[in-house]
């Protein structure tokens, strides 16, 4: 299940400690201008060091286009693509090898798989939106071509909203105690035209929730009002309509831009929770593999907060779904 | 898009108004036990009248199974299943016709598709869940056999939690105004193996989101902790673990059940946000087919809010998706 | 697996002694007029008693689409249609069922799923094709519309070509020793443009060749000059094109009108060969279910030939796949 | 449509010239012995060179594993594997680029796409079925922990059969000729279980027809007896069946080793038929890309026949069909 998409179709595989990871692309349309720099610039937006407090860890992370393209231009064929993973000779994972680390998939993954790669996390590991990130920029192509924007941004990091300097002090006061904090993303599509997503399984607010959902960390997602029209009434929640220069315009935005889990032509809104890095120095209580209670301190250079590098990933998830869908629109 | 699951496939058809509602379950292993009368109770719990204060149209909803089961037990063969929709001879839908009702799919539906059909919502309607519940049903029976049970309740109802009376009161309240109201229904999946999920688009979460964002009116979904994970720290959401009687037991479970998107063994736990009905009989501000503004007052026997009846639909979308990957874990 | 289609898709149920046989249409365009008048008069075609010899067994065979259609026109939403299966309380289907008989999947099915509803074949009854037809005439609606037609006829029985005289006595003198025969059917579908069908999985010829061959007693297919192309040199099977009136035309159309499994805009030729029923009078050697040796004579009226009942089964098969194509080439 | 299989599934990419040809295998079970040498001896067979008149071109065609592997186990998570193309800086493809080769996808890929790499055919090149063989590999080493063996031999080239040196000799002659001949090549799956295959759209015949058909050059598929049958009577084509030390005993096995679309636990026979190559040296009539008459002859080292080198990608193709439904059939 490392497939997502009806019609412009993504593959990723790939190690966080293994040879490479990548994606391949199946279905984007052929003739669109893509080179290496289009996806190396959404990369190097996902990369350590976006903020002074994330992490240290140098990842190059050179894209290599080995498919799909011939003179500048998409194929209509499979566009893989690749990052190879440094050497990490003098990583010392042997330690992570026997015990869970807590608020991670080891327990999880051992379990159903009986075996591993214990090296970094392995598949598991936040290094897998790498391949996100480059499906995410062909996707971002297609929508270019459309006029279809999507901006995402922390909105809030460790209970603070809004001052950035203050969600980096927070940051830091987290790393200083060994801690970590999380937070929320806003994502906002911006130029999608109404009549995007399709009843009844393939609902975009429902493709937009699975998309963004299978990112790691995330443990929640809402559309326009979102939580809140819990305490609503109707005629709060409703957004009324009227005629403006011959166009049906929506007084406001509680639907988040989707009816009926169709988009209305009005901004796409939504957000989804990080929750705080589970790699945290702080001593943990946990098992090992074999049965023993035991304590675990992750050391190693980990971001006390991965809610800034998780906005490019959300804005790939989100463009991978906008752009199946413009193609799934082709046929109604 | 009318197809849900991988193994499991649920495939559902029809309008509120047309002939019948129904689905087919494909991919149901053989030999196991199943009737018309487990559809039927399953059914019955979803049907309006199950508070005092929901709607008062009478929707008999008998299920009749026409294929996969024999002498009793399914087939491995798809088991289709409909409801006839009764005759709705008395009921005036041309008013609805022309225009646009706020908070529903009628704009964004007519937008994408050029033509609908009106009669009560057509598929959009929240009948259409109908379909959900009798394939619910089906997948109950292979959790039960796996002794897993999928309980839902509604734990928040316009604004108020815990006490039904209150919640009772808030919705008669709503009524009284021509307004409505919406909640927080709560789902939670007791005795589900470790191991169900799978890496990277099949986690159970983002399988789970999908489902229940899809199911109409739905506008937000939340695992364990969920948005509250925001204000936390890594230290205070990582769920600590220890060995007990031989077995590793998480110390709580601010995970909801799910550690990179696989089960863990405990309770997985998830809230989604339903927004109050659509249909109120305050006057709103809308626009016609043809463009102009209008006033509108939705009048009939409507629902001042469907969370209690969205509780059987959220077990049964749950019910689905744990069905599906019980039989995808198999070949691990 | 039960339903075929990217786009287009079908699944059916139903098994030939249940309450119903039906399928399923999701993924047909919005606005095509349809009506049970459409779909009848193909179900009429695959009717018994078409050819003075085939079985005289009476199947009326109403269709009735439950959903999807309104005002005459398709919603965009699954059409669900059903033909009810007749009361068949004179049927003595008791004696076949702890035995297998020769050339049918009694025993495949019984030992994939322990348990088979043994009632005149039950899912793996030729009966199951109706459905297969009721979604083939959707199919032909859309094609209609692109001028695709799709024409099938027998070429082939028993031996004999060409003549039909001879054909309906080769199957007259089958019946009466008891016996049965098969014979070649060919499928030409004109009109489709060049440029369906998708490499390399997606190849039209691969989909086609999916499509006819899980047809019930289908054991082959070829495509153009097919398995005599074993024999001709590259220089003979090659067509050569030439300009005529500013078009690109074949010479001839040995590759049957696909080229890298992609359509040429010739017509696409195919064959497919069908095996002798496996339903005889003579006696032939078997065992039962629990193992025993035994003779076995099937009774009843059974078509000493389905090749022409085939006819239009083929044809719809061929239909859907090239309306599932028509879709797909849209967003190349 | 690059991808292929349900539950083991494969998604090739990749051009004759582009930077790599490759593979990405989703699906396999964990804990599985899997290494480059595994893969790499699967790929010399399909090397050129394989018989003195095939084409003499070197290929060196090394294989990367990039994921999914990990201290020689299969991880459960998808096994990417690359070979990458040598620099071809010699080609000379420049000619090529604007005419339609005769029997080549070149005109309907220009038609389709509006734009193609013509180096060397681009994806529609038979250097395509490099991923297919990688992927097989994969395979091979599941079917092997069934016991379950693939074997595929080329049993007619050039309208002869049996003798290799009489074979050898009509591809030199048609070398000679400037020309080319096809063949047939005959697949038998041994080992398999009795119940591979699903009703009614997955027949294990139907996938089986789907990936060889999906090959390049084939244009027509059999099973057992196969296009004889049209021919036979019942009584001669329907299998006995008798009791043998226990176990069901088929007399014969004209049915393929399929009923119902269904394995029987027999061999598994099917036939394919080759054209012969299309790349000829002869002169052929043709058109431009911008419509003009013309002649070519297409120079180059390429092979007078292909049928040996699809040996090893028909067996591939088979493989990965029945690992497929191995993994299918364990939730029945």
């Amino acid at each position: 299940m490392n497939t997502i998409g009806k019609l412009f179709r993504v593959t990723t595989f790939g190690e966080s400690h293994g040879l490479a990871l990548g994606c391949v692309v199946d279905g984007c349309p052929s003739g669109i201008l893509l080179s290496e720099k289009d996806i190396q610039s959404e990369l190097d937006r996902r990369k350590p060091g976006q903020l002074p407090v994330t992490t240290s860890r140098a990842e190059s992370d050179k894209v290599k286009i080995l498919s799909g393209v011939f003179e500048g231009k998409t194929l209509g064929t499979p566009i893989a693509m690749i990052v190879e993973n440094e050497d990490c000779r003098g990583c010392d994972y042997e330690k992570l090898k026997d015990v869970f680390r807590p608020g991670h998939a080891d327990f999880t993954w051992e379990t159903k798989y009986g075996f591993r790669d214990y090296r970094g996390g392995g598949r598991q590991s936040g290094r897998e939106t790498v391949a996100r990130v480059m499906a995410g920029a062909v996707a971002k192509k297609i929508l270019a071509a459309h006029k279809i924007e999507i901006l995402a941004c922390a909105t809030e990091i460790g209970g603070i909203s809004g001052d950035p300097k203050e969600m980096a002090a927070v940051i830091e006061r987290a790393k200083s105690e060994g801690d970590s904090v999380g937070g929320i993303v806003e994502i906002v599509i911006k130029g999608a035209p109404a009549g995007l997503g399709e009843p009844v399984f393939g609902k975009l607010s429902a493709d937009l929730a699975h998309a963004l959902i299978s990112i790691p960390a995330v443990k929640g997602i809402e559309f326009g009002s979102g939580f809140e029209a819990a305490t609503k009434k109707g005629s709060e929640q409703n957004d009324p309509m009227h005629m403006e220069k011959g166009k049906i315009v929506f007084d406001k935005n509680d639907a988040g831009g989707l009816l009926g889990g169709i988009s209305t032509g009005q901004d796409i809104v939504m957000r989804i929770v990080v929750k705080p890095t589970s790699s945290i120095s702080k001593p943990q209580e946990t098992v090992t593999k074999d049965g023993k209670n035991t304590k675990i301190q992750v050391t190693g250079r980990h971001d006390p907060c991965i809610v800034p590098r998780i906005v490019p990933v959300a804005e790939s998830m989100a463009a991978i779904v906008i752009a199946d869908h413009l193609l799934l629109n082709l046929h109604v």
